[in-house]
């Protein structure tokens, strides 16, 4: 039995992680760190350090804090010993993701940095379609709800908090798991609000080495359906990933229909790192995000207002 | 004898390819491209494609564009089998130097992203006196006039020129050339003069595993006397590296001395790695001014005005 202490009792960890940790055999939560209130069932701490000094004995810590704050939590906890899981994004840059890497290989734990939509039940199948076809084209269209899906989360607006690339990750983490090249940002247009840090939308355009053109589209103020599809055409066929990578039709004939189960499959992923004593750290989804700040126009918008 | 063709003939290739190579006794300058009149006493052509359809026989190209078209000239000169040197920045994002890289690996030629500031004379020392010593804390000062350095640039004010990350990326090639170990940065915040893309100024905090204090500060409007100095503080002693690396004073006494003659140093080193078979494209620098965009605080200032 793996004992997990969750880091940040937010939106993320009560509806998905503390559900898969519960469905979980081989895992148990033992203990839970909050700024806030944290009536989950059992002991909480108001911070990392009194939890690791004062609470049950534990194997792993998940984090779930926002990514601003990210590198010295996992610091603290890598060096007391514990396994890390990283919510998504792992870090608030990509040379964090590197150092931490470092730091878990030194003190002989494992590392995760967990990109839920990996888990997505589609993925497999389409990575498994890509490979070997000759590609075309790929198209992203990842357009939510911002006031829905991030009620009161105003870190998501800060610098550092990713704007509409905090979801637009999810797609970019899907992207380079089922691409059989490696991806790279070839240009990008940014609306940043004008009374915030981290942009509404962007459409950025990205290829590989053999020349595929890919464009993606996200937006944080999509109201009405949501919309979280990929689509790849290659030389011999149409492969379209929807629901976040639920669901996979290839030449609109239905392959894959899941609801969303991600963390149930990511737990079972960290469970059989820590037992082979690996890690997994990928930076490739934030490095995409970082080279498209680096070239991205920067375009004024209307304020946000929640 | 190794022919050269350079492509973009502004005022890095006038100021220092061009003399550079013609003090090399191992290398021929044989043609240029250029969009812009360019007479430099060697064949001119108005785009690479050109020179290398109707030019004389090249062995390498020696890249004087600026960063944001960097990928497709590159592109288009590995493709036709020759030795590739990049002006830093090496390209707009910090994926495409990898692609970039492994493009060279593919058609077995020499990719050289060349960081002139490297071959400052004072580097090596300074390297030298890091390896091994307990290192407490890194400032670095770099501040110039960009009226005076960049007159008429105006690419270096758009997206993905950088801004005064221009300059500030030579500190950042210095720093991770010098220190023994991997520097990531914690924190960043950019001044964005109001109509332009890039900032005019950057204070940044960076750090390694073991936790060093590095701070930068980097100004794009400084005027009067020119700061381009990296202090280092040791346990038992103290480096200062000023006039962009060339002189070396440890403990207040000179250890190196020179004239700034970085371009002799940097064509020598792709001389080698061309006669060798090798590449070197390390992208680190850029990464670092990539993370500081993703997490740096952004302050609108007064217009630029040239």
């Amino acid at each position: 039995m793996i004992r997990i202490g969750i880091v940040g009792v937010g939106k993320i960890a009560r509806d998905q992680h503390i559900p898969a940790i519960a469905a979980d055999t081989a895992l148990e939560l033992v203990a839970v760190a909050s700024h806030g209130p944290a009536d989950v069932g059992v002991p909480a701490f108001g911070s990392l350090e009194a939890m690791l000094e004062q609470g049950p004995d534990l194997d792993a810590i998940a984090l779930c804090t926002p990514p601003q704050a990210r590198r010295e939590t996992a610091r603290i906890a890598l060096r007391a010993g514990k396994h890390v899981l990283l919510e998504k994004p792992p870090g608030a840059t990509v040379g964090e993701v590197g150092d931490l890497s470092a730091l878990a290989a030194k003190q002989g734990v494992t590392l995760f940095a967990a990109w839920h939509s990996r888990f997505a039940a589609g993925v497999p199948a389409a990575r498994a379609w890509l490979t070997g076809r000759s590609i075309r084209s790929v198209d992203i269209q990842w357009r939510e709800d911002v006031r829905h899906w991030h009620p009161g989360q105003g870190w998501i607006w800060e610098a550092g908090g990713l704007g509409v690339f905090d979801p637009g990750i999810n797609a970019l983490s899907i992207l380079t798991e089922i691409m059989p090249q490696a991806v790279f940002v070839t240009g990008a247009h940014l609306q940043i609000p004008e009374n915030v840090q981290s942009p509404s939308a962007a459409q950025l355009a990205l290829s590989t080495l053999d020349g595929v053109t890919i464009t993606a589209d996200f937006d944080f103020l999509q109201t009405g359906p949501q919309t979280w599809d990929i689509t790849v055409v290659a030389d011999d066929g149409t492969l379209r990933l929807s629901h976040g990578g639920a669901v996979v039709e290839i030449d609109g004939k239905p392959v894959v229909q899941a609801t969303a189960a991600e963390y149930p499959a990511l737990y079972a992923r960290f469970t059989q790192l820590i037992r082979s004593g690996r890690s997994e750290a990928d930076s490739r989804p934030l490095a995409l995000v970082a080279d498209a700040l680096l070239i991205g126009t920067r375009e004024r918008v209307a304020a946000f207002i929640e």
